[in-house]
C-alpha cells in the first residue's frame, strides 16, 4: 500500500525574520539563536516546506555563524532562485512601476533643490549628509528596488507560497500580484498552529 | 469565389515621427503637413496597417490642426490602446528596469551632491537650473519613463508589429523583447519600397 502523502503548504522567507532585531525576538537574540530557534520549530511540522531565494539565503550568510548552527538548516531551509526566464508578470505591473517610479525621481528634485537652497544658511558637509539621508528615504522608500526584492516575489508567486516579509515594497507587489504574506511578528504563532495541525493530521491519517 | 486577401503586416506609429522637426523633416514642414504626407502614401498600401496608441494620439493633437487633415485619417490610422490586462512581459525584465532604476536614483543623488558642492562658487538660481536639467538627463536618459512609451512597446508586442519611433528606452525594450523596430529617416524609404511591392502583389494575384 502507498504511503499517504500528508497535504503539504509551502512558506518563502526573507532575511529580516532573522537580521533585524525587533522582527527576531520571538526566536533569539541574535541571528544564529534565531535560527535555531526557527529550525526547532520547523523540524516538526511535515506539511510545510520553507524556501529562501539564493541571494537572499548569501545575505543571511553575513550575519550567522554557519559552524554553529545545525545541518538540519539544509534540508528544512531550501535555497532556490526563481525560474525567472520562465515566469511571466501581467503587464499593467509595468504601468504601475513607471508611475511609481516617476512620482519617486521628481520627489528626489525636489529634495535636491531643498538642499541647495539650504547650503547658504548651513555647513555644507551637513547639507550633503542630509541630502543622502532624504534622497533616499524618496526614492526608496516602499518601492521594491533590489534583484533580492524581486527573487522573494517571484519565488513566492512560483510556488504559490506564503511570504514572510516585513518590506513595505514586497507587500505591495504581493498584493498586486495575490500572493499570501505575513508579517514576521505573527510566524512564530503561525508555526505553532501549523505544528499543532500537523499532529491532528498524523492522527487522522493512522 | 472569395476575394484573395493580402498578406498584411502591421507598424506602430509614435509621435516623433511627425511632431520632432529633424524627424518628420521627410514627410513636411509642419506635423499637420507631416500627417497629409504619410497619408497620402499609407493610402496607397493596402498591404500595411498603421496603428498608434490612443495616449499617443492624444499627444499628437496638441500638434496638429485636426480641421486640416483628411478623414482618410480615421480608416488608416487605427488609434489602440494595448490590452494591458491580458498581456504579460518576461519576469527577468522586472530585473532588468529595477536594475536600471537603482543606477540612475544613484546617478541623481551625484548630480545632486555637486550640484550643492557648486552653490557657493555659483549664483544659487542658475545651480537649480543646472541641476533640474542634469538631473533629468541621469534619471530619464534611455529608460521606459512614461505610460506612452510603454503603451508604444505593449501594443507592438500585441499587434507583432513594426514599431517606428526614435525614443532610445523604447528601442532598448523592443530588443529585448524581440519587437522589429525601424528608426522614422528610415520610415519614408520603408513606404515606398511597399508601395512598390503592394503593386506588385495585386499583379501576381489578378
Amino acid at each position: 500500500m502507498e504511503p499517504v502523502r500528508l497535504k503539504r503548504d509551502r512558506v518563502v522567507l526573507d532575511t529580516s525574520l532573522f537580521v533585524n532585531p525587533v522582527v527576531r525576538s520571538d526566536f533569539g537574540n541574535t541571528p544564529t539563536e534565531a535560527i535555531e530557534s526557527f529550525l526547532s520549530l520547523a523540524v516538526q511540522i511535515p506539511t510545510l516546506e520553507f524556501y529562501m531565494p539564493s541571494s537572499i539565503f548569501k545575505e543571511l550568510l553575513n550575519f550567522i555563524e554557519p559552524e554553529k548552527i545545525s545541518g538540519d538548516l539544509l534540508t528544512i531551509l531550501h535555497q532556490k532562485s526563481p525560474r525567472k526566464h520562465e515566469l511571466t508578470c501581467p503587464a499593467f505591473l509595468l504601468y504601475e512601476l513607471i508611475e511609481d517610479i516617476r512620482e519617486r525621481i521628481n520627489k528626489g528634485l525636489r529634495v535636491a533643490e531643498k538642499a541647495v537652497r539650504s547650503v547658504q544658511r548651513g555647513d555644507e558637509k551637513e547639507v550633503i549628509q542630509g541630502l543622502r539621508r532624504n534622497y533616499r528615504d524618496a526614492l526608496r522608500e516602499g518601492i521594491i528596488d533590489s534583484k533580492e526584492d524581486v527573487d522573494l516575489i517571484l519565488l513566492a508567486k512560483e510556488l504559490n507560497a506564503l511570504l514572510i516579509t516585513v518590506d513595505y515594497g514586497a507587500i505591495k507587489w504581493a498584493e498586486k500580484l495575490g500572493i499570501r504574506w505575513l508579517l514576521p511578528n505573527k510566524f512564530k504563532d503561525y508555526l505553532l498552529s501549523s505544528i499543532k495541525r500537523a499532529k491532528l493530521q498524523q492522527v487522522d491519517v493512522s
